[in-house]
């Protein structure tokens, strides 16, 4: 099964994410050693078996997770879709809420859309100061 | 000017990082709102403008850093490419390198490619640890 559109799959991932739902998130990525994900502070990991694999581990003995996303940006071609989103993350239990910018792709494959890549990370310095590179 | 594909644009990228050029990579960049740039542990910076800005910080007072870059997975599309690079950046005077990971966008505007956007983000952790997110 895939997605008529990325903002469906987009949706689809971080439903899978809230619920700590490694089943529906393995349904929302395509299946392919092109797949990639890097988590915030993560280093690459390639292939839906590896990608799905570090998704089990994100989601083992954690509490389900509040999260709310934010489409930043778009941009479109036939078959790849690249979107930059604010995701909000709360951990529960009088948690403050963790801001992670991520750039997630989509690809059009047989019947509908999927993703290829997801890449976060953690705004840690003031939006005015240099930063690192 | 822009470039007869990718693979060119990202080496002037990297050359005029390495170069600490700001001319030499606004002509690596859409010139569009549509433009992003997140550098590690920073926020979003949306538009040619805003993103050009941001890097005449990152070179102010910088010594000319020895970078390197590999790429990593390639996806492509009619008017879109996606890069995932792993950049090696050595600031000089008995540093280590500093490894960073990058999403590289690309887009095919009127006469050649040219940078969509920038997504980099420092691998923190361990890869056999589980990943905050």
């Amino acid at each position: 099964m895939s997605f008529r559109d990325p903002a469906s799959a987009e949706a689809a991932f971080y439903a899978a994410f809230g619920a700590l739902d490694v089943e529906m998130m393995r349904g929302v990525w395509m299946d392919s050693p092109e797949v990639s994900c890097i988590h915030p502070g993560g280093g690459l990991l390639q292939g839906t078996a590896e990608v799905l694999r570090s998704w089990t581990e994100v989601f083992r003995d954690s509490q389900p997770p509040r999260i709310t996303h934010r489409l930043l940006q778009s941009s479109s071609d036939q078959k790849l879709v690249v979107h930059t989103v604010e995701e909000m993350v709360n951990s529960g239990s009088g948690q403050r809420d963790v801001t992670i910018l991520a750039t997630n792709i989509y690809v059009h494959v047989d019947d509908g859309w999927r993703m290829l890549a997801h890449h976060a990370s953690l705004p840690l310095v003031e939006r005015r100061q240099p930063p690192l590179h």
